[in-house]
């Protein structure tokens, strides 16, 4: 059954295949996952166009290797399970064995460099390793990401146990729900009206695809006031709305200006306390440093890989407004559990599973992306 | 004798002259204050350049008036007080009589607008007045700043008591001080290791003049660690030093290239926890925001003005490395007490009366501006 | 109409009679409020039972004065107001005319005291008065609490303007969900996983009459993983089940004991993250100690009198688990328009006007009181 | 020369013998470490006296197991280390080699718990075991407390190398200063004046023990305003001096009354803004609750075994006065290299070396451990 394990591959930039991997015995440690399902996230669409600079600027600056196996938003079950792996590889130190449902942390630490003994959980490490986006599959054991039927799970990595009444379609969520972290950030600025992220403030997202929609809903679970959503595809700003955006901006039949002007009517002049860039291009970059308000936070969420460069003014953007800017690259494995238990404890308020719009074979993966990259599409997952 | 009131007025850009003002009866709640002492601040440098636009991009952007009584630092004597400013004026309730040392909270706020009513000792009062800034002496009662021998002290005003044994020269860095606000902010990001500000983090300061340097003593006051200072004058650098600066850094005598490689190597390739801009030019931004470290703050103190724009990205500069940016205009009137208690505490420390390296009279107002811009002077002071 | 005003009037602990007071005309600044609702607090039966040592411990302890009309929960219609009230007294500087509904700040500050100046919203104000609380109706204009036909408005008060669509069961709760705002606080220590209140955090209520419920409510705002509900009466418990409670616990049918038990096992042995006690007597104090987890946050809601000491271990409470108590005195006068943002927003999932439970005449204030006191009662409230 | 390895140990409560270990080979990562220098903690006079109840209240409540070679503070020289070692014992991944000079981290922690994986760096492991406190020598290697010739440091230990020029008198005191932690945390709540531990506060400390004397100085490097050291020891209260404390107030020559007017007098009525509790009784824990100011911040240092229950009254102590208490037990693992650079950076300001005044052999174990408990020592260590 598994010596010839199926996966997408991309090959190079632009090009997917099918391929079949030997299946290989299990190291001491290390577990092997059937494959339930996978999401596809913005890096993925990143390493299929080639825009793989990624970290610029710092010590784990890298480029994506090719051929990969991409998913790194990864729910499945345990098919096969090493003795010391049944007690170590749970986040929590609950004892694992096969059939268990489970969604794994994709980001793999060294555990010895001058950031994983500091930072704990964040994904600094200047060696790290994350599944289904810089491990190629060239080597053995081959099975690095989740768009096959099997990965294949070191012992370094940390598995979280789905509770039983979760689908996987709110499960996928897990990860992009854990990088809306840098909201619960922003409430560590709060202790001062005005300043940070208040209960009742008002929060725009721009850009509602998978990540911006995650973002939305994360900001009603922790206070928000009223949430303004832009974007260009009117697909995506119904869905929003559905998810609880009070006003809605289409960036495809309005000007910057426009739009600038709108939010300052909806917000007294003042502008929205916090932005979240969801986009990750210059131009949105700074259309949100201009909507900000005094005291307000903007969260880079959006440019994973290295867009080009946006006219910043120190004074106007950031001095003028006492502003507070955040870069958040991913997310603590320790956000994994937090978020499976919110999506279980605001469920009823937020239809999770509908944000799942549509699901792929591995044979089809390619198509997958393309859907993707749509418009009328929100988070499109890959299943066996 | 207070009839014919002396005071330096820029008149225009680029021109100082001496004035004459005559002596207004106070009305009701007010007070005449005697100076000892008034700073020049780069403010005062940009009214005199006619680098004039404040605030830009926020619901306060304005222009500079001329006429104007530059001078915001502000130490005086009581020298006539109404009945009701006596239990009303002082900061702390405490009641004032005429000879009283105090020095004065330049920022006059409305108190209704929607920014006073909600955050509190910052100055982004939509109606804001500041003594020595945006109040030209065109209208009665004149005495709007520093460079005086009488300023009028309005009711809205707040002063503080100076302790008796605190000389002008100390007294004068109150204001100064309490601009380094922004770094006791910073402390607030850090309760993870290798986030924020936290005990024995590395500091780099970019520009060693007045407030540089008040920045760097503040930072020691907090428990930095290494200090790494960065300017263009071998003058300011060695006082940088003589105040507790761990490393030196001379601008015009490197290029960036080389400062980046030079404050990498001093950081074990990781850069400084906190970097705080008191240059304020666009080259000078993006140099710190190269250099910053992961999860590290970076603190605008400099850019009081508009000076132009940086080609910021938004992956290399803020998300991928996780930066944190705050935005530093002005101070709480909240800050001038501590302030004051600092310097008496850590005064045994670090010698603030050297700060000052330059007095001139009122008449010499205009050679006084000219040697606060050259490289051989620290704070130079305006006395009567 | 108005020279004889009707009122509730606590003469004496245990006594409450209906007064009516002549109608005073009004002093510039000042505004006559026509009453829509007025809570009963617990404050309230405070008062009626005599216990009525407050704030002790500080300096601005007190003793409850009567003659007293009690009443702080304030919503009314604006009946007649002086000119330099329509631009003065609503918080946010939007004018008001006769007819805007607004709900009021029962508490007003000196604006003169170390406390004001410092604290900014927060009724530390060594001189100050709380409508309802502490001002007797002995001394004209009388009209200082909300159980009557109309509320004397003085101009050192603040007002808030209520959305057309929100009633007046809903605009009531605004002050006891602005004393929530410990949860806001609390947000603050989350930065590390483990302490404070973080995403997904188990929270523990003791107590959920009105403050209770309104707490598990805000939890829930705020990201609250499983909450738990404990009380003594089986109506209040299936209210907090209905907002939301995932278990609930009924104090009258269990033992100490046995509640540490059922909390240590639905938390996995660590207690919860959170615990409000918004009971405030030793036993619960104590028994809320007990079960906090590691590094959690214990908030302390209740015991706005003195009711007497606790055996605390420094070692065992506190040290021992890295506990982090927070006292929680009121609120800001900031927190009342974020608290009516939250009603509206979050009042799709939570049904707020449910709270109210009971309506009472002015002449029927006691039976309310005594309504108030017992367990099948929520929010009981007096309408003119 | 090592198979005869000296060690002094308290083989049941009130009695000390020098007793006799093998040398056993190493394990692959471990590695042996010949001390310089091992200090007296009160958690070995607590061993000492029998007061060994820890963790109270816990999952990890424990009792101290005898026989046990005492010695948490420790500072030595890499004696002999196996290669996986060399790579992995140093904190910050830094190579290590026979002589190189060391502090080690005595808390080992399993790693798998969910405190381990939550926490980070916090001992709140649910297995953990701290060198010279909860490790018996009954079981080879025997070697696991500093007042001994030789440590044997298991592989999952941490060790931070010490700059060259810092004397192991200095080094000695990296532990108790990293318990000082407690204040940067406090630090967090400052954003608002008046609440937490802002610059300029008013800080004191009760009792001026090392651990006390630490927090004193640390206050200081984070910016504390007056400085106020309460102890019954002369002796001690004379080094607060010199350490910087403003004011002293003797404990045994005062009321608990005159204490609280001597403090309320210090502070114009309103309290300390942060107190430390570093004796850990429970009348000192109440009169510190007593003196706190509004909004202050209470940190328990003191009480790290169960030393009984004082009356704390919900509505006086934490309530009315907004109090925050924090309970520290124990400090990351990250604190170490912080507290190094600190006592680098400050020692111009602050005499750390100083802070040692008794130095014993180990076969003087015993009269150590009574010297350090009398008035007149501050850090006694033992040196082989």
């Amino acid at each position: 059954m598994r010596d010839k394990v199926k996966a997408a591959v991309i090959v190079e930039p632009g090009k997917v295949e099918t391929r079949y991997f030997p299946y290989r015995k299990l190291e001491e440690g290390a577990m092997l996952m059937k494959m339930e399902m996978s999401g596809i996230c913005g890096t993925d669409k990143h390493s299929y166009k080639g825009e793989n600079h990624l970290y610029a600027g710092t010590q784990r600056e890298q480029f994506t290797p090719y051929p990969l196996i991409p998913g790194h938003e990864n729910v499945g079950i345990v098919a096969e399970i090493t003795e010391e792996a049944r007690q170590r590889l749970e986040f929590y130190g609950q004892e694992l064995k096969e059939g268990d449902r489970v969604v794994m942390c994709c980001d793999v630490m060294c555990g010895n460099c001058y950031e994983c003994r500091n930072t704990f959980g964040f994904t600094w490490c200047n060696n790290f390793k994350t599944y289904g986006v810089n491990i190629s599959c060239e080597d053995p054991p081959h099975l690095f990401g989740g768009w096959a039927e099997y990965m294949y799970i070191t012992p370094d990595v940390f598995v979280y146990k789905i509770p039983d009444d979760m689908s996987p379609e709110v499960a996928v969520l897990t990860e992009p729900m854990a990088c809306t972290y840098s909201l619960d950030k922003a409430k560590g600025f709060s202790a001062m009206p005005s300043e940070g992220f208040c209960s009742g403030d008002t929060v725009l997202i721009q850009g509602v695809g998978p990540i911006g929609l995650c973002h939305l809903i994360k900001a009603q679970i922790l206070g928000a006031g009223e949430v303004i959503a832009i974007d260009r595809s009117e697909f995506r700003l119904n869905m929003a709305k559905e998810f609880g955006a009070d006003h809605l901006i289409n960036a495809a039949e309005t000007t910057s200006e426009e739009r600038l002007a709108i939010v300052k009517d909806l917000t007294y002049g003042r502008g929205p306390d916090v932005v979240v860039d969801c986009v990750g291009l210059p131009e949105v970059f700074i259309e949100g440093l201009e909507m900000l308000s005094n005291g307000g936070v903007f969260i880079e969420e959006g440019a994973f890989v290295e867009t080009g460069t946006a006219q910043v003014s120190p004074h106007r953007h950031l001095l003028a407004k006492n502003a507070r800017l955040l870069g958040m690259v991913n997310h603590a494995f320790t956000g994994y559990y937090p978020s499976m238990k919110l999506m279980q404890k605001y469920g009823k308020y937020f239809p999770f599973e509908k944000i799942v719009t549509h699901r792929y074979k591995i044979e089809d993966a390619e198509a997958a992306l393309l859907k993707s990259m749509e418009l009328d599409s929100m988070k499109v997952v890959i299943t066996p």
